[in-house]
């Protein structure tokens, strides 16, 4: 998608090759710095300290991180203790798991001389396969926005509501909630997108609003605690969310908050939709109750960074040391209250049935 | 309550009888501030910039504001214009129309020259009569804990959650929906607080949180985004919020995020209580649907303060200047999401004949 006019992209290969550059998230919307991973532990650190975030994002990246470790310690040994240093970087992911499962396999077999440019490839085709998914994705989604725009009465725009970042920045190109929007955008089917802040970590105000912006999406920025409001008033259209982690019964776990959002769609009749990439499903998991929720750090909550009036960045603490802060980072939409799941098969719905339709064991 | 181990109140006439001291609740968590008010412009002034704030403290507050702005011009035609200037502070708190035409009533008929006196009077026992009605509302309130808690079979503290602040800052003392836990926590009945934040405006991160770290009693913060999950993982044995109105029919208009949290209690079995007194009742609305509800400067989400790394009360920006940004204040949880009200009168059905049952039209 677009940044000042110019198509860009989350994360590329450095001119030299020696490494791959990301775009350094924690540093939006208020400066684009690109920031140049080299090795295992720059990426490692990068994805913990959400440089680069988004389940799709957090899957390529780390399959860069471990093509890179492998340039350094090629051994069985070096490139399991490097999958393990990554999956520890975000334990709800689980493209994280089937990134690194990807990139293994690649090199099986292999002779270590052999691995780390293999590895490398592997990883450059799954940043290409990514974009080729959410684009898959956006068409799907398209036509639900669609169908959903021919039911409103007064032809203004499409009313979207989505949750946290599931844009461009949470993947390599076009985002999987966003990507829809995106195409219907370009392809001239107004939408406004209402923008929940999502505390914590505020990622629906200083990305998803900075995304939207860059590339002339009309959108609001509201309160998380705004968006039942907005429905119980007619507002909104339908809701599009992302997910982390899909299980194989369709539950959508996602950014904490989602749950409540799709709590106040079904109580106002408004569709609710998770754009789902396959490689976001889980089928090992069928209970929602069995998803590991990441439990993040007090300081998310406690301390906010923004720009102060002489125009530096900075943290403020919103409370006083030693407040007890819980702060878990995700939680689980259950498949009853989900319309649909927007894949890039196909749509379909949020139960085994449907997923099966879509993804027969098979051919996963 | 208590602030540093000795017992305040939020609002006391000044030692000169010139005025009131409030305590500036913009200033906290970081400072504990008492600003006077002398006058009526001064007064609305506290009103609109939420320095005073909660509809039962409003109400106080505008009723000495009334009575202030009587010493300068006691006459009908002032009488009226103060009213007015106070009415326009904060449009969605029914308590500041209440306390207003409380206060004119006692001066109608009076001689110019004894409306002052006769109305800080009053305004006086209207702020006696707001600690009378939260303290009975707390005893109520307290026998509903007591039956939760008998349900818990570990024997662990109660687990309430609350949304933004209706604790004793935003009454005279005690509070409303926080009145039953200081006295459940005074009494020996153990419980624990999770504790919303309450974006835009942080007030249970600021107020709620202080004010129960300041009586001792235990809590934890949480972002508005994370009280689903705690629900769905049986965290929280029931939620107790506060109303700036409710409708007769029981319709409970509160801060915004607060409809979110009763959905999510409605689909987890959890008690949704809202503590309601008398003068939050707003008998002419019937239909939730129109209560209106104000609508705030895009500031309050786009700028937040705290206190920075070197000490010192700053704000920071969270994105762009030029954002778009919708910051409705309040919304309306529909009386069949509303386990039950609790009011200084005893405990009722969130519906038109529960209310009617504790206020019959004659006795209101």
């Amino acid at each position: 998608m677009n940044v000042d006019g110019k198509p860009e992209r989350t994360i590329r290969v450095a001119a030299d090759g020696a490494g791959v550059e990301i775009i350094d998230q924690t540093q939006l919307p208020f400066a684009f710095v690109r920031r140049r991973l080299g090795n295992l532990e720059e990426t490692a650190e990068a994805i913990s300290a959400m440089r680069v975030r988004g389940a799709p994002l957090i899957g390529v990246a780390a399959a860069y991180g471990l093509a890179l470790a492998m340039r350094d310690d090629p051994s069985e040994a070096g490139v399991s203790a490097a999958c393990q240093r990554l999956m520890a970087t975000r334990p709800t992911a689980v493209n994280l798991r089937w990134a690194l499962g990807r990139v293994r396999a690649s090199v099986r077999g292999l002779p270590e001389g052999e691995r780390a440019q293999r590895a490398w490839a592997r990883a450059g085709e799954l940043a290409d396969a990514d974009v080729v998914t959410c684009r898959a994705l956006a068409e799907h989604g398209l036509r639900l926005l669609e169908k959903r725009a021919a039911e409103r009465r007064d032809g203004g725009p499409l009313q979207v509501l989505t949750h946290c970042n599931a844009g461009w920045l949470a993947t390599v190109d076009w985002g999987t909630a966003l990507a829809p929007l995106y195409l219907a955008h370009d392809s001239g089917l107004p939408v406004h997108v209402w923008v929940d802040e999502t505390r914590p970590r505020n990622q629906g105000a200083s990305l998803t609003a900075w995304e939207l912006a860059q590339h002339g999406v009309p959108h609001t920025l509201v309160a998380d605690n705004a968006g039942g409001h907005l429905m119980q008033r007619g507002q909104v259209d339908c809701c599009l969310v992302g997910t982390d982690r899909t299980t194989a019964a369709g539950d959508v776990c996602n950014k904490i908050g989602t749950y409540l959002k799709a709590l106040a769609a079904r109580d106002n009749g408004v569709p609710f939709y998770a754009a789902v990439p396959s490689a976001s499903i889980d089928w090992s998991i069928g209970c929602a109750g069995d998803v590991p929720i990441e439990e993040r750090d007090a300081d998310e909550l406690t301390r906010v960074a923004g720009r102060s009036a002489d125009g530096r960045m900075m943290e403020v603490s919103l409370v006083p040391d030693g407040t007890r802060v819980a702060n878990p980072a995700f939680d689980v939409t259950p498949a009853r209250l989900v319309s649909a799941l927007i894949t890039e098969r196909g749509v379909c719905d949020a139960s085994p049935e449907g997923l099966e339709r879509l993804f027969p064991a098979q051919a996963r």
